[in-house]
């Protein structure tokens, strides 16, 4: 796929806090690679990627500026001359210029990925498509926890991500898989 | 449980185009019955409602302004004396006053039903909970469809519902029955 200047990686919260054990039994064990090599391929093709990252209100969230659970996945780190964007909730776009930033560029193409699809990643592509922006997510390049229903019953992370997507697809945005893109 | 004259009902898209043959399999056969009734108490508690509706922007869409889809369901028709906010887009925050109306409350508590509760209800929700408001949804007073996966298989709506409200459950919301509120 042709990647420009105006294509736009949004990696979502892809940080070490996700790896504690109270996230249970993550789907997708290729997401490491297609991040990484989304994030490679992005930056050979001169495409711009904009870093988003939680630092969560909560003191006992490992996701919080200054644990270590705050830093980037190895596959997920910025390089110095790329944007890093801090917010504090679950959208990308409350609370952070990632509005503004977008509305200065030329019809940007936005390509959503990271953790969690049915949390962070989704509430922020459901803005980006209300914003009119043009909106992807990559299937495998996102990853979620297990999830307990309203009842109390269990919903495996396999079926909470795929749900999600489906939400998502055709509403919201495009569903595209890494190796749609790097071809 | 209480409800005051800060317990705002936020009813999203009741409306009749929802009824026609494009959406399938809805699940929820009680809606219709949660929605008055939650409508009904919420007039006698001296609670206040703000309908919110949807006004498609697709010529094609049943939910566009004058077409019979446009009008809501009888069970959730508004009083005169009613807000009624028209949104273009899905989340009832985006390019309404719904913010600013909320924001001139004393510390609004807010209450989510409608259709559908993985699109306009959840992306509804989640913004209401990032913007810092205290957010329940009504799990058996919404209602969606049937939707395809990524890999275009199959979710049957109870599922899509379910696994919808699992990912906003404690994270966006607190998730309450119609018997919880009406006691």
């Amino acid at each position: 796929m042709d990647i420009g200047k105006n294509s736009v990686l949004i990696p979502i919260d892809i940080q070490k806090g996700f790896m504690e054990g109270k996230y249970r039994n993550r789907n997708n064990p290729d997401f490491e690679r297609n991040v990484s090599e989304l994030m490679k391929y992005w930056r050979e093709s001169g495409g711009r990627i904009i870093h988003v990252r939680h630092d969560s209100l909560s003191e006992s969230s490992p996701l919080k500026a200054g644990k270590p659970g705050f830093n980037f996945f190895r596959e997920a780190e910025p390089l110095d001359s790329e944007t890093i964007i801090t917010k504090h909730v679950h959208s990308a776009f409350i609370g952070t210029d990632l509005l503004k930033m977008l509305n200065s560029m030329e019809k940007p193409e936005l390509y959503f990925m990271g953790i969690t699809t049915d949390h962070c990643v989704s509430t922020s592509v459901r803005m980006a498509s209300d914003y009119g922006f043009n909106t992807s997510l990559v299937y495998d390049a996102c990853a979620t926890f297990d999830r307990r229903s309203a009842d109390g019953s269990l919903i495996d992370s396999q079926l909470v991500h795929d749900s999600a997507i489906a939400s998502l697809k055709g509403e919201f945005c495009k569903v595209l898989y890494t190796r749609d893109i790097i071809s």
